[in-house]
């Protein structure tokens, strides 16, 4: 890596929990240079704008969120016990922990709806191929016999993503402990009952 | 209604759209005097500050999507009947919309949870009475022997709010007609296994 490509990476590294954690609308410059010890001058010589820094940290938080589930995947043999790795990061209650601020994905798509096509399209991009990673897997399963043949793969998908996602914006707005746990259930159901 | 509550009102009814697509951090003086007509000084010779309008928007947003339910519900005999509305008004599907940018719990819930602890605390609430609200509606179905004894009413009644609030975050963001069709056949799958 150059300098240059170092210090990108750097300021990517030290404002991306900001972003997820305050939305991209507020999260000022100051934001970024106290986080960074960086000056303006050295923030905008790196990125363009506001905007491009916002994209390299949601790609960052993405990329985040599915190293951590890839190298976790890479250890169980059976399809069951590869999708039971995302109740174990998303539940908060594995070894393993989301980035800080919840789910990017959710926190995007959520406050770019209305706001920030540049980014909603990333959201999207996430979302689907979020689900498709998740039908691959049934898929899998099923051509391996581990899961039935019957099984609607892409509804199984969708609900588990809408479960996880639910399960983390309530936890996170109500915090009151086992506040979500039925939710963690009724993602382990689907994924049982496979 | 004296005069200062019926202008309090009219900028409450202008603003809790801007409020609910924007993002409560985003939406700034001048959103709120373009969308009233009204100068500075009356907005705030009306409201303490901008929490004070955010917070009135927030509740007004949550009472109208309460109020289409509760009509809605009010019309209909049978439990099951009633749990359906839910899916019509979050589906879109149905002779009901959402208030415009989606789901203010949602929203707020997203947005606020690491900035705004008067917001958190809202949305917290909002998830909480509509929980014990499709809680209720089970019990009754079960007490009146319309539902199954055995059915778990938290499980049925937080899954339903996460498929219903995963399948708006997704539709608004994929943005493709069908996108969502798998979390309503869910829900509905949910409501008819009751």
């Amino acid at each position: 890596m150059s300098k240059a490509e170092k210090t990108r990476q750097f300021i990517i590294e030290k404002t991306a929990p900001i972003f997820n954690k305050k939305g991209y609308a507020s999260t000022s410059l100051s934001d970024m240079t106290d986080a960074t010890g960086l000056t303006k001058g050295s923030i905008y010589g790196n990125f363009t704008d506001k905007d491009e820094v916002a994209l390299a940290c949601f790609d960052h938080n993405h990329k985040t969120i599915r190293e951590t589930i890839s190298n976790a995947m890479a250890l169980r043999s059976s399809y069951r016990d590869k999708l039971r790795v995302y109740v174990e990061v998303y539940s908060g209650n594995g070894n393993f922990k989301l980035v800080p601020g919840g789910c990017p994905i959710l926190n995007t798509a959520i406050e770019a709806a209305d706001t920030h096509p540049a980014l909603k399209a990333r959201a999207a991009e996430a979302i689907d191929s979020w689900k498709k990673k998740i039908v691959t897997l049934i898929e899998a399963g099923k051509t391996n016999k581990e899961f039935k043949p019957g099984t609607d793969a892409e509804q199984a998908a969708l609900s588990i993503i809408a479960l996880l996602e639910g399960s983390i914006m309530i936890g996170r707005t109500v915090g009151q402990p086992g506040s979500i746990k039925p939710l963690i259930t009724a993602v382990e159901n689907i994924i049982n009952a496979l």
